[in-house]
């Protein structure tokens, strides 16, 4: 059998992640027992989400033990399977880690999946996968927005973000995003269709506030906020009576100590709401999600955007590249 | 005629408001136009809103202009009037001001009410007025409690605190109160129901969350929330899947610079909202909430408890007791 390359959390980040923290240890592929697969992992999706499985209290889910490969959904195709419904050379895609082969079992969360269905296999980590399913469900569901809204997408040139965007022009909504860098913020117009784009860099909460004002003198219907800090508490300053507020990630403090979201009293003046929202929630309803996602994207109405960098050893510079906010789209790393 | 004292606010407050913000002015009583009709005055309601009109940048309500009287909802009795609908001698409620005497106009906010349908007329100031209704509609639209839920208030002891608590045992959920001090946490439990009492005072957020994750081993589903601070950042701590906070209130924060909430994640992890409540939002279904609560009242299923502070010369000491945390229940100053 081949070896097996591992991506290990040594040790738990202390505010931003550090190389030493992790470890590229190389070891047998693993035996099967009955009932379970091996999969060789060809993609694994890179997501901010990852950072917080890596603390000790955990999130959502329970955090990465120390000494295990880091977390992460993977595309692969199956190796060797002792488990019904799984063949040799089936492609499927699950919660795997960063490593060569992952142990998967029937019955799990890993599921077959067809790349002849879609132009690029990895298209299942982005726009098929939680990237795609969380803008469609986050949006459509927890935001409610309707014909004519002003929606305000932050970290707006995100995997998610982006596709938000452009759900918000199907739907016939105003959509201003929020992104960092005039490059980026050209892309947000250009490329993915917002009306306006607002850069964040350099600005004070005051600052955004303003340009969100002017940006949408009518105010804000719908916030999908993927930042938190000051740039939500100058959303906040510009919602509308009965804005809703999807709460899909708060990047900005993922490595630090929160600074606090200040103007919570808006939902109050505004009857506002915040919902928080995930997408393990739509587990059962991804299909009829990607059924749409996908006709809108073959009809050209989805532009789907991926940065595929190589090589289990680059894996933790590609994944800061998310925190530093120089990916391009869905970051996702070859692995083989 | 009598003279007229008023309640001015004679500059906008730096933070906790001071003695020299206000000045109490005599007056003569205004002439009335067409339309118009004068109102005694005997009661005014203390509310912790009326802090944040005072501010320059107003809320959901126009701030008070500097020189004028200090709005508050009062009761009095129609001294004089050039109204149709509005005789001298009958009893009114309405947003006026901390004044002898106040204009009104027929047509406007200013509604009639009926002294000898409840135990005493300042009950109109608190459970059948703005108190009372923000407890109903807030709590059971809002928060949509269900038979069963665990229900934490904060603020348990304060006007609207104390009420949510007795609504929340009469719906079936379990209440759990954080007041301040031994006094009121006493009162909770043994004068308004609560199933447990958590006392602030001296605690850290960490000593919070801990003792509400005690009194609530199997998980908070609605928070009432009145404070902010450090306890709705612990509260954060302990919401179930789905749970609701209804946000009526930051009181720790209107007379600082706010702190932050810093645990709003929680709300992705739990996939649970925060929704701001006004009670103005309700005003068509007061009769209907007055109503239902005038039933429990008479059934003897809800306590209510006002602390009446006599003379407008005692404004300033009495408002300050809402912040203080001072007073008993809710806050009425009788001005004649």
């Amino acid at each position: 059998m081949p070896q097996n390359r591992r991506f290990l959390l040594q040790r738990r980040p202390d505010g931003e992640p550090v190389p030493e923290d992790f470890e590229l240890v190389t070891e047998a592929t693993p035996e099967l027992a009955d009932g379970q697969f091996l999969i060789r992992n060809h993609y694994a999706s890179l997501d901010p989400a990852i950072r917080g499985w890596m603390d000790a209290e955990g999130n959502y889910m329970p955090p990465i033990p120390l000494g295990d490969p880091v977390r992460a959904s993977t595309i692969g195709v199956v190796e060797e399977s002792r488990a019904e419904g799984f063949e040799k050379g089936q492609w499927v895609m699950g919660l795997h880690a960063l490593e060569d082969f992952s142990l998967s079992q029937a019955g799990g969360f890993t599921q077959p999946i067809d790349p002849s269905l879609v132009p690029s296999v990895t298209n299942y980590l982005s726009i098929f996968g939680a990237v795609g399913m969380t803008a469609y469900f986050g949006f459509l569901e927890v935001c409610e927005p309707k014909e004519g809204d002003t929606v305000l997408v932050t970290g707006a040139a995100g995997a998610v973000g982006s596709l938000v965007g452009q759900l918000a022009k199907i739907k016939g909504c105003r959509a201003i995003g929020i992104a960092g860098g005039p490059e980026k913020c050209a892309k947000l117009t250009e490329k993915y269709g917002f009306d306006t784009a607002i850069d964040y860099k350099g600005k004070s909460e005051a600052d955004l506030t303003r340009e969100i004002a002017a940006a949408a003198p009518d105010g804000v219907d719908v916030i999908f906020e993927n930042v938190g800090g000051i740039i939500l508490d100058a959303g906040l300053m510009n919602l509308n009576l009965h804005a809703r507020v999807g709460l899909c990630g708060m990047i900005s403090e993922y490595n630090t100590e929160p600074r606090g979201v200040r103007n919570l009293w808006q939902l109050i003046v505004k009857r506002a709401q915040i919902r928080g929202l995930l997408v393990a929630d739509y587990v059962e309803r991804f299909g009829e999600g990607a059924a749409q996602m996908g006709q809108w994207a073959a009809e050209g109405r989805l532009v789907i955007e991926e940065q595929v960098d190589e090589g289990l050893e680059n894996t933790y510079a590609s994944f800061m590249r998310l925190f530093a906010g120089t990916n391009q789209g869905k970051m996702i790393l070859k692995i083989a």
